[in-house]
């Protein structure tokens, strides 16, 4: 399966601007596409990134295609989806992907009996992190609520929609309080990136929080 | 499999007390509980509620069976697991729960090969939301981080522990940016209770959220 993982190079993660500063944004960015894209290899798949800026080689795993577009994501994948070639798009900002919750996804649209069309694993507040389309007609539009944008756009084409139930692929990092997860879940350069830069979590309240040092 | 269900009968939910009233919180509170208990049923378990105060007959399903303990949550717990018998402990602020995703956690103990003896779906934010216990020496600790703190019993036990990948189970509804999931995700009588108070998305911004008329 035709694999892309969409990469915003420039000024990244700005809503993680409160803890980290725009060098570090930009580090850590990195650091979770790496790991997607290891996860995805561990997963079978070849991933291509899809990034808005060129990258220094060292940033991502060895057999990693990049193809620089620096238009919006939504036009850019777009334009990825005008073949009939089953295609994965998945997020660069989930670090708790494992092999397992993705294969879970792909494998949601092997049904039994009637096969289907469009996998999605959904992000908390109604985002698309994690995308299989098997539509040709299908178009993605990333803004706002796509869940539902993607869910309905699949009912005008007929086409089947099955949702896959992952913590996992649900968790993408974009606030503060998305590193707790991290930090809780995370087992691999993600959290240890997190952890040299002097997150730790904040166990002193009812509720856990991260603090840095 | 015994299964039973905590529920905070008196002033629940204080967290959504910025949109819903005290009233309206224990209503609603009781609404999810409904849910969850059904959903068992469903998944084909019995649910028994361990409640810190009587509970109407009107709230719960038939055939659910309610004990009051008005004990702090860990201890009334506790309490229940001096048996050998395995144990399902699920919360009730849980409606995204399906059938599917409770029969997922309860076969994560029926491994291949070994058995395991503790399977959890972690909360977002290190909760336990759901938990099967099969090993007789292991006592829950729900304060704080209590995912990290089971761990960590567990291990004391040299018990075996699965974690469960599963955003429906990791969805507890605390606070009213919840509200959002259950407004995308949900599909039956809680999210039909937050359409009668007036809740809908706003998909005004970039983020979703929720507003209320």
């Amino acid at each position: 399966m035709r694999t892309l993982v969409p990469f915003a190079a420039v000024d990244p993660k700005t809503r993680l601007g409160s803890v980290l500063t725009a060098d570090e944004r930009a580090a850590f960015a990195r650091v979770m596409l790496r790991s997607v894209c290891a996860t995805l290899q561990q997963a079978g798949y070849e991933p291509t990134v899809c990034s808005t800026a060129a990258l220094d080689a060292t940033t991502l795993p060895a057999d990693t295609a990049v193809v620089v577009d620096d238009r919006p994501l939504t036009t850019a994948v777009n334009d990825e989806l005008t073949t009939d070639t089953p295609t994965l798009i998945m997020m660069a900002d989930l670090p708790l992907a494992t092999p397992e919750s993705i294969r879970r996804l792909t494998a949601a649209t092997d049904a039994v009996g009637d096969a289907v069309d469009i996998a999605i694993a959904p992000g908390l507040g109604g985002g698309t992190n994690a995308l299989v389309v098997r539509e040709p007609a299908f178009r993605v539009d990333y803004h706002g609520a796509s869940y539902l944008d993607h869910r309905e756009i699949a009912a005008d084409l007929d086409a089947t929609v099955r949702t896959v139930d992952s913590r996992q692929l649900a968790t993408d990092i974009d606030e503060p309080s998305d590193l707790v997860e991290v930090l809780i879940h995370g087992d691999g350069p993600v959290r240890e990136w997190l952890l040299d830069a002097g997150f730790e979590l904040d166990r002193s309240d009812g509720r856990v929080g991260i603090r840095r040092r």
